[in-house]
């Protein structure tokens, strides 16, 4: 199921999911299902992640017309963020691809050596926007905006110290995140105001539940700046995959539904090319995961 | 006014404030007042940093009798964190005092030099807890330990590109939080780890609203472990004050009603000492801001 966070005819936000060319409202489906469902992506998530079989029975055992007669086009829906406000800050995971590894030592100031245990960083909720957003590139603060395709993990339910093993059983689905990064924000090396500041985290365009993902470790993903391709790569070459991320960070604090965990980023990067290349005005960033979709998001200047 | 969330006779949580030797519950003397009153910190803030002079001449209105009829004794109340569930991460500060730079320059990893920009970090929200609670050590985690104590700023007005010269009119109040910090849990210098482990952020014991602190850039604070002071300084040490961090934090994201900002600890932290002191099983400490009060917490090792 693809889940989407939208808005129809300038209306308030909904939750739906897409049907064939449509989008269908959760909650208006809900209805004709006989079976009560909310109309926030969180809400949702709140009920288990057995809701997604559930719902994918329900859409099963119900006449096709009867959801086609709820649904609005999908071109005429303005799509949200998935998870517009997410609950606490965005779980980010910093050089988990060995080749950026690489590219980073040659570049930033990290080390080549490769890290012994995930290394985190968070981004606010205010950093979320959706796709066919601006990014804003704020001249003051930075002169060096750079982009991160990302294979985002959306967590189904409360866990601390989980097992590698059981890992899966916590991920409700998945979603794209362009980790936005201004490489001259770093202060002491926290990477916060580099990667905190508003609209840094493009999200989208649907939450794909995790039923539709047969491996989420063997995904291709990529990015494009003004239609040429910055980042190609797969998320099988991820150092730490997404059952490891889910035990260490369990291990640290207490994961909850809701939770974004944003995996890292491939090589590719702007500040990884020679020479560095970074965004300007009207900049048009397209990042895609392979099962998920493609957000396209553009960069302006003030 | 102190504020506090609380519960009484194991109750569900709730909001209420200092009377005497009374806690008044907020909704209750809203229907007392005939002025209707939340039942939770976050819902009062969201009414706007005015609503604090609006509650302060509602008591200055009504008869003391009509008051303390509703409350109850402050010692058979379980105080709660003024915050239970912050919006987002916590806001972090760090290096925001002289000697604690210095400090920190010959025990740890970052430099001697006086920060041109804050040095922002994170704690989630999974990190508080209340005074009179532990604060767990995960052995596996961590052998390093150390304590804290800052003046947090409550937030109490959305936003961006606040000039320091309006800053204290988006300040809602104040609270103390100990900044637990595993200094062995930095990786690639990121701090979240080292400083976001469930129970890293004790916060209370209440939330003072604005008006009763009459310069928050002159208070001493003090940390004491096993009834032995370890820091004792004072808010006007520091290097960025709140004008100058709600400048700052508000030009890279946006500010919000609830966010909390921990806005840096003086030196005598355990990690400064020589020979270095770290927190072991059974230690209580106690963190004091003068004008707020007195968070004490004991250290539980897992």
């Amino acid at each position: 199921m693809k889940l989407v966070t939208y808005t129809y005819q300038n209306e308030e936000a909904r939750l739906g999911f897409l049907f064939n060319d449509l989008v269908i409202d959760m909650e208006d489906f809900g209805e004709v299902a006989n079976f009560p469902l909310p109309d926030d992506m969180l809400d949702l998530i709140d009920m288990g992640i057995e809701i997604i079989d559930e719902i994918n029975d329900l859409i099963a055992d119900t006449p096709e017309e009867y959801i086609t007669k709820i649904g609005v086009p999908f071109d005429k829906v303005t799509l949200l963020a998935p998870i517009p406000r997410p609950r606490k800050n965005i779980i980010g995971i910093g050089l988990n691809y060995t080749e950026h590894v690489a590219e980073s030592a040659r570049t930033l100031d990290t080390t080549g050596k490769l890290p012994q245990k995930p290394i985190i960083f968070s981004k606010p909720p205010t950093t979320v926007t959706a796709t066919n957003t601006e990014v804003i590139k704020n001249t003051k603060l930075t002169s060096q905006l750079d982009w991160e395709v990302e294979l985002a993990v959306v967590i189904g339910k409360t866990g601390k110290y989980v097992p590698k093993s059981e890992a899966m059983d916590y991920v409700f689905g998945y979603t794209v995140i362009n980790d936005i990064s201004a490489r001259d924000c770093r202060r002491e090396g926290q990477w916060i105001v580099s990667k905190g500041q508003d609209t840094f985290a493009p999200m989208g365009p649907y939450l794909v539940t995790k039923d539709e993902i047969e491996n989420p470790h063997h995904l291709s993903l990529s990015l494009k700046v003004n239609g040429i391709e910055k980042q190609h790569s797969n998320t099988k070459f991820m150092l730490f995959n997404i059952n490891d991320l889910i035990e260490d960070l369990s291990t640290v604090f207490t994961i909850e539904p809701g939770d974004i965990i944003a995996t890292g980023t491939p090589a590719g990067v702007g500040a990884g090319r020679d020479p560095q290349e970074w965004l300007y005005d009207g900049d048009v960033m397209e990042a895609t995961v392979e099962g998920i979709g493609t957000i396209v998001n553009t960069v302006k200047e003030i």
